[in-house]
């Protein structure tokens, strides 16, 4: 898949979070054949959940799967990924995270390429206007959500 | 609270899922002042979800917390957590992690140090007993729980 329409996935998860009035991140996750594995976005707010963050909501809605789907798999996510989500990408083996912005959040990507990821920062001026949006309507929630 | 008496209660979570057929890792988060938070058992078989390991679980059954709650806490786990749960207990500034035994898996510990959490390993035949139990049983299960 090409990159921009695997974001636009995420980014459409995002909005969907943004207008139930949650946490505005998506993610999607594309097999290695191009298939959609899963999508999901952060529940925080709808589920009252601190762990389904766009990556691990995505992750939960693939299900169960063995680890062989996940090889050569690529995560979208429209923001730089928590240290949660960048372990749940290396804990499944997941071979490319590919992130719409970074400059409202800096999460684990060093720590990704570290441990064999590839990472691919978008810098989606959709993604960043989204995420800005949000933080200056719901601070409180958002410094919630990062452990802050 | 006592770490033995911590562990206890993440050891209780880790019989039932073995009993509803599950893997059988458990979790118990204590804050500073003693109160248990939350406590959680891996539900990949129970729920056919892959992002509920035994600590991911204890933090979702917590609930929403704000960042101060996590403050000082200890999280319990009978097994070495996952590069996931490593990265959930440090994104919430989890104080100490306190884990069962490492014989059958060994996770991010290194790496829970290196974020400055201190990581207290009791060794317990108890915890590494029920888990040789299941991989026996049970290995492909066990492999698809971390990513083998
Ligand atoms: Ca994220
Ligand atoms: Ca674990
Ligand atoms: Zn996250
Ligand atoms: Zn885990």
């Amino acid at each position: 898949m090409d990159d921009s329409k695997g974001l636009a996935l995420a980014f459409e998860e995002a909005k969907i979070s943004y207008d139930e009035g949650g946490v505005p991140i998506g993610a999607a996750l594309i097999a290695a054949d191009g298939k959609v594995l899963g999508r999901g976005r952060n529940m925080r707010v709808q589920s009252s959940n601190p762990i389904l963050h766009g990556e691990t909501s995505c992750l939960q809605n693939a299900g169960r799967l063995p680890s062989s789907a996940y090889k050569g798999s690529t995560m979208y996510t429209t923001l730089s990924p928590c240290d949660m989500c960048t372990g749940a990408c290396i804990l499944y083996g997941i071979a490319r995270v590919v992130i719409g912005e970074n400059k409202t959040f800096l999460g684990g990507e060093a720590y990704l390429r570290q441990r064999g990821v590839e990472v691919v920062v978008l810098d989606s001026a959709e993604c960043r206007g989204l995420m800005e949006r949000f933080i200056a309507e719901k601070p409180e929630v958002w410094n919630e959500d990062i452990g802050v």
